[in-house]
């Protein structure tokens, strides 16, 4: 199945001269939904994922399909004051401001093999960020999914180290 | 399995003297995540389901979950300002101030059979403004589907009319 074709391109979003890459376009067709997954959980096949963890909100989006089909747990990495229990945080720089994530301490065990999740590959700030999360946990990151990377961000150079993998490449 | 003994019960969050009941136990077990889903699945086996609406963001958790397991489609109800194409909204009173949620206007076609999906039944508010949108754009609510339902804050009566589930059921 084409994907891409499902992806709906929005300029001036969420600022002028910004092309957003719309996947809202994508997830309301099941069966382009489905494929999705599946091509992500493809890549996985036979190797141990313990957990998937995924950036709020819509890292949740492809996170907990995959984690499903995976049979892994899902962990959400959600943004200052939303998790309940006692968590650890990491900030990193945006172009204007910082941002911070947020984990629970006890969302990870020691040595659980994780797959990292999220919708967009942008500057990679929030994967990396992500990631580093993980390990202060003790967990090993495994791989680091996308849905759609825009390769011209070079989003890749911050995840230096890692297995990094998307589904959809885009160079503009 | 005991869904039930995996949710964690936290005091005094996000306010004190509310008990929250926290999912994120249950999620990261990854046999009692698929559970869960399964179970929601299941009682919706041989309807047709098109579509899957979940609201931002924890509806995404199980909402893309259900989608892929259903083979639906899955739409995001968000807060106001991220969906990048033309939106309808609703807006819904809070025991504080006002809550506005979106939808795209293309997010779903006439006719279209829709399960909401959200993690948690509370007082209903999201539950009812989410079937406004779907209804206003021509879909058809087949069922509005919860993980936890706390009972005594009698969400059921903003949804009179729909037909409910939940999983697990609270009364304190």
């Amino acid at each position: 199945m084409d994907l891409a074709s499902k992806i709906r391109n929005v300029p001036d979003f969420p600022v002028k001269g910004i092309l957003f890459y719309d996947i809202t376009t994508l997830l309301k067709d099941g069966e382009a939904f489905k494929a999705s997954v599946d091509q992500l959980a493809e890549r996985y096949a036979g190797q141990q994922i313990d957990l998937v963890v995924g950036v709020e909100s819509r890292g949740f989006i492809f996170g907990t399909a995959l984690a499903y089909k995976l049979g892994a747990g899902f962990v959400p990495v959600r943004k200052p004051g939303k998790l309940p229990a006692e968590t650890i945080s990491e900030s990193y720089e945006l172009e204007y401001g910082t941002n911070t994530l947020e984990i629970h301490t006890d969302a990870i065990q020691k040595g659980q093999k994780v797959l990292v999740v999220d919708d967009l590959l942008a500057t990679g700030g929030t994967a990396k960020a992500t990631c580093n999360l993980v390990e202060r946990l003790g967990g090993e990151v495994v791989s680091v999914a996308f849905f759609i990377e825009l390769t011209f961000l070079h989003g890749r150079d911050q995840l230096q180290g890692y297995d990094v993998f998307s589904v959809l490449k885009y160079d503009k």
